[in-house]
Formats: C-alpha cells, structure tokens, sequence
C-alpha cells in the first residue's frame, strides 16, 4: 500500500523553481521505488506575490502549511525587494512559526569534489561534520529596532534572545546525534568570552546536558577560532552545536570548503513533530543566473534526502545521497562541458531509477 | 634630536610577555635609526593582578595609560579565570574607554607563507585586504542580562547597539583608506537581511559616505557570503568595513588563509587622537604553549610597524615590514627547524639592524 504524505512545495524566487522541480523529479522517482507518493500543493510565495499583493506569508496560507506533512522550499529573496522583507516576513517567519528549531546542515567532502583547500589541509582527515545550528532564537528573533531613523541621531539596536528552554532543546538534539555517528564528538561554539550572558547560558547548558551522554566528547570554540579551523583543519569536526547565527556563517563557510553552495542542503526541523519541518538548499535564490539553467539542484535534491530521512523512510533517503555520490564520482572524471540544472537532475534520476541504493 | 614618545607596554597573559619582549626589541632598534626613542611604562595586567587583587583593569591604571602615546598589547586571557572577566573588563575595557572605533586588521600573503588553500585559489590574484573592524559598538558593548539564571527558566540577551555617529566615523574612515590604496574597493560586509535595523544603518551610511568617495567602488556582501569568498576568493577583497562582532570572526579567517594568526598584527586606532591607540597581534594568549619559547612574534612585531605609521613614521614602520617580508622569504626557502620566540626576533632586528629598508 502506498504512503501518501502532503508535501507542501515553496519554489520561491530566482533559481528556487528551477532546482526544486529537479528535487521533486527525484524525489518522485525514490518514492515510487519504495511505496511512497507526495501530494504536492504549490505555494506561490515570495517577490512576485509580494510585488503583486504586498504579502509574504498570508495567515490563511502559513495555517494551510502547517497542516502538510513537509515542506520543500527552493531558495527565498530578490533584489527588487527590500533587503530583510522576504527574508524575515516568509523564510525566518516560517522557522520560526513552525518551530524549527534544529536548523541541521550536514557537510562532506566526496571524493573528487574540488576544493578551496590545499591538498595538505584534506589530506588530515575525512571531512565529514554536520552542523546543528539553533534555529528560533539568537540575533535572529527579530527583536531590535530603531530611533531617528536617517538622521544623525539614529541608534539602531538587534536584541539576541536566548532560552534555556530554547538552548537546551537544540543542545539535547545535537548530544543524540553526535551519540548516534561513529566519533561521537560534540564542538560547542560561541563566543562566551565576550557575549557573556548568552555565550555562558550555552556553555553551561552544554556542561549539563554532557552528564546524559558520557560517550560524546565535547569541546567548545569561540567563533573565531572555529573558522580558522574550518579552513586549516575541518576534518576535526564532527557535530557543531551552536547559536543561530554563528551557525549560518558557519554553514556557508563549511559549504565552501566541501566544494560549495551548490551542493549544501538543510533541514529545518521541529523534532517534536508538532509542525511539519521544512527542507532546502543553504544557497540563496541567485537571481545572477536564474532562469538559464545554470543552477546546480544537487543541494535541493540532498535537501530532499535530508526530507525523506526525517519522514522516517532512511532507505529512501540514502538511495539518493547514493545517486548524488555516484553522479560527483562521475563529474570529478569527465572533464565535461558544464551541464544544464535539467542535466543534472536527469543523471541523478537516472542513478535512482537504476536502483542504485 | 631624538623624538621620545611614552609607550604603555601591556604584556598581559600567556605568550604574551614573549612576543611582546621581541616586538619591543626590534621596535626599540628602528627606532634608533630613526631618531625615535620609546620612554616605556609596563603595566602589570592580566590573570596575575586579577588572582592577586580582583581588579582587571583600575581607574588610577586606566587614568595613566590614558595620557601615554601610545600602546603595545602582548594577549589578555586565561584558563583560570572565568572566560569573559579579563576579555570585558581589561581588553575591551581599554578599546571602549580609549575609543578605539578603528580596529584595523590588514591581511597579506607574503610570498612563500603556507597557506591552507589550494594554488588554484592563490593564483586569482594578490591577496592584499584591510578589514576596518568598528571597535566601540555593536554586539560588543556589553550591553546583555539575564534573568533567572541556572534555572530552566534562564532568558539571556545581548544587544547589539549602533550609532550613526558610531557607524558614520568607522565608515568614513575606511573610505578614506580605500581611496588611499591603488585598488580603491570597499566591501561593506553585514547581515542586513535578518539584522534589518542595524544593517540598513550600515547600508544607508554607506551608501551616504561614497557620494564623498566618487573613486571608490562599493559592494556589499552578507557576512556568510564574505565567508565563502575569503576561502574561494579572497583577491577580490581591497578594504572590507563592518561591524564588531562580523569583523572578529572575519578577521581570524583572513589571518587563516594569510599564513594564521602568528603573522596577523593588528591596530586598535583613535583617530582623533583623543587618547592613545593600542597595537596588538591578533592571536590570543594561547596558554598551551606559553613559556615554551615556541610562539611566533611575527604578529607583534609587525603591531608595532602599525604603531609607528600611527605616531607618523611610515618609513620606520616600512623597515619592519621590510624586514619581516624578508624573514618568511627566508624561512619559505629554508626547511629550516622551527626557530624560538628569541630566534624570530633576532633574525628580524638583524635584518632591521642591516638596514634593509
Ligand atoms: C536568507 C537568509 C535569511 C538565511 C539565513 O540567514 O538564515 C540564509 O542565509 C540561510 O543560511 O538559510
Ligand atoms: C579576546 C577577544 C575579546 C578579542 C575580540 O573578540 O575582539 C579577540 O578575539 C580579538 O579579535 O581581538
């Protein structure tokens, strides 16, 4: 019998449409193999909703949302939109309506990916991490605000809220998946010399929360010194914990060194289930290139791994990370001519299809 | 006749007394050249004055290094005291009080510097940027609480705080640097889609200031971009301007890909003049090593060539960087064994000494 699931669909703006339907030909093609099917309902979300009827994220249309099973976003933003109107009126208001609080963002460097990094750097260790990044709090609740705007007297203020409630819950999701990997090391960073007030709440939570998991190893770094870690010796990593927005400078830098935002994909996840969580590439909507297919969907396509492992179907999921693995292998030989968005969704279809697993 | 300028020499913790030992040395050497002398006032600041007597940083102390010329920082920081004591009320104490707002960080791959990125991406271009970090506001004001704190009830905050006046005066500052540079590029880095207030008072200043600066091209990128072209492209940077906390985390990355932390020197500049500038090398204290002779003086070395072009001696902070350039050329070529703390400043001040220029 097949599982129908509700798979709420924000393409969104730029290259989002593009590479999403990549995704969703993918992710059809797995589902199909393991009994599974995705009711898809489109949601026209972002600059041209925006431009046409000045809304980002409708009541009516995010209490729609919250009622799917999941949701595949492609990428939000544009420039003819203010900077910050799409970004925190659709993409962070459904973060955080939706409780997403584990923003979770995997990286690894396949063999044959080209990389930044010096061949002596690589060569250290796999680099295989994922990042946990607290997903509902921090800098990003959108608590600032600001005074005498445009004149000299301006004075603009960001408040970083932060919870215990909040801490521990994301710091408790990432203990269980660092128990769960083979290293089973845990990487706190912050920047606690400094912001003391919330920098020691996550230490301290970390400190606690240790004591649950004797297995896991832990260690703290200020945010400085983990990027110069993230560029000299990444292979020392295995799960980051950390604030929200340490996290998303982290995760762009670790896409970079794992050969780039075009192959990095997201979770957003509520693990309590109590909303449906969303998935999608860490890329932005690139409005550069969008609509001449130039897009690489490969991190939409993981994103729809990273969706399918959350649905509880890990399987499903891997016969895609599999496939994706398979068509890197297979770039990394030809020196090819660079392949349409369409290309590379059909060569991973085809790896799929083939019953790669 | 000699010119005497009163130097307050804060050797603080860790590494470092070492590396400031060799940065005074060598500074004390071109300064003979050039008709300079440095009246020396040591002030006793650190882990062992705040073990002995609490205090970080007293009034009386802070009182008198405020009428010197100028100041020499070694590193402040250690693990016996709790993370943030000496870090709030000692470094940043001194960079507030004394209105530090320029904190300039050059970045510069010497020829022959190893570097942990691949040859392809050192062969773009010269790698050759300045970031001007703002010093006195943002998230760094120290301006966060908690309530409840230990119980599961715990609310942290940290609020970023920014000023037009703040902002204007960094920002101006760092076109006017720009101009000065063959280049003339500013990249205006922030997180404006999600830090709305704060960003579009950096944004809009920004855009305020060029009207002033016609030669300077302007960008901007989100500081999770500029992570990802510091490890895929750094070339592209000329003069970055951003805020406290963003120029942190950005600034120890460039220091990575320029040959790490043992070369990155630093200035934090008043440039009114209002009271003296502070010159110190990027690193921290780095405990595990201290008192073994193993850490590398470069970064002070190279703070106090930063010193000297601020009290207007650019030809004597040129013979520093001269000679430092042609020390790394030399260890480039030599598979030479790692040199003590005494070693590296000694081959400096003979190269300076030489007179090489
Ligand atoms: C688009 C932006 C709001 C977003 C973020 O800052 O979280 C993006 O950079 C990301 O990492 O998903
Ligand atoms: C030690 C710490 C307070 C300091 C900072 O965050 O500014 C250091 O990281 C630096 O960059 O000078």
């Amino acid at each position: 019998m097949t599982q129908t699931y509700n798979l709420a669909v924000v393409a969104g703006d730029g290259i989002g449409p593009e590479v999403t339907e990549q995704a969703l030909r993918v992710l059809d093609q797995v589902a199909a193999q393991h009994d599974l099917a995705f009711a898809r309902t489109e949601y026209d979300l972002g600059a041209r909703r925006w431009h046409a009827t000045g809304e980002t994220l409708p009541q009516s249309v995010l209490d729609e949302i919250r009622g799917q099973d999941a949701i595949l976003l492609g990428a939000v933003g544009d420039p003819s939109v203010p900077s910050g109107v799409l970004e925190r009126g659709l993409l962070l208001k459904l973060r955080f309506e939706l409780d997403h609080y584990v923003n979770l963002r995997p990286s690894k460097l396949y063999p044959g990916v080209p990389t930044p990094l010096a061949q002596s750097v690589v060569d250290k260790g796999d680099i295989d991490f994922v990042v946990v990044r607290e997903g509902t709090e921090g800098p990003y609740v959108g608590n600032g605000g600001a005074i005498r705007v445009g004149t000299p007297q301006e004075v603009a203020t960001e408040v970083s809220l932060n919870t215990a409630f909040g801490v521990e819950r994301v710091v408790r999701d990432a203990f269980a998946r660092a128990q769960a990997r083979p290293r089973r090391k845990l990487t706190l960073v912050h920047k606690n010399n400094v912001l003391v007030h919330a920098g020691h709440l996550w230490s301290r939570t970390v400190d606690a929360v240790a004591a649950e998991f004797p297995e896991v190893a832990v260690d703290y770094l200020h945010v400085d010194a983990a990027t110069i870690f993230l560029a000299t010796d990444p292979a020392r990593f295995d799960v980051i914990v950390t604030d929200n927005l340490f996290g998303d400078i982290l995760t762009d830098l670790a896409a970079a060194i794992t050969g780039g935002i075009g192959l990095a994909a997201s979770g957003n996840v509520n693990p309590d289930r109590t909303a449906p969580s969303m998935f999608e590439p860490v890329h932005g909507s690139a409005p550069d290139i969008a609509g001449q297919s130039k897009a690489d969907p490969t991190a939409a396509i993981l994103s729809s791994a990273l969706l399918l492992d959350h649905l509880g179907h890990p399987e499903a999921a891997a016969q895609i990370s599999t496939a994706v693995e398979a068509d890197i292998a297979a770039r990394a030989g030809a020196a090819s001519a660079p392949r349409s968005t369409q290309e590379v969704g059909e060569a991973i279809g085809t790896l799929v299809a083939g019953g790669v697993s």
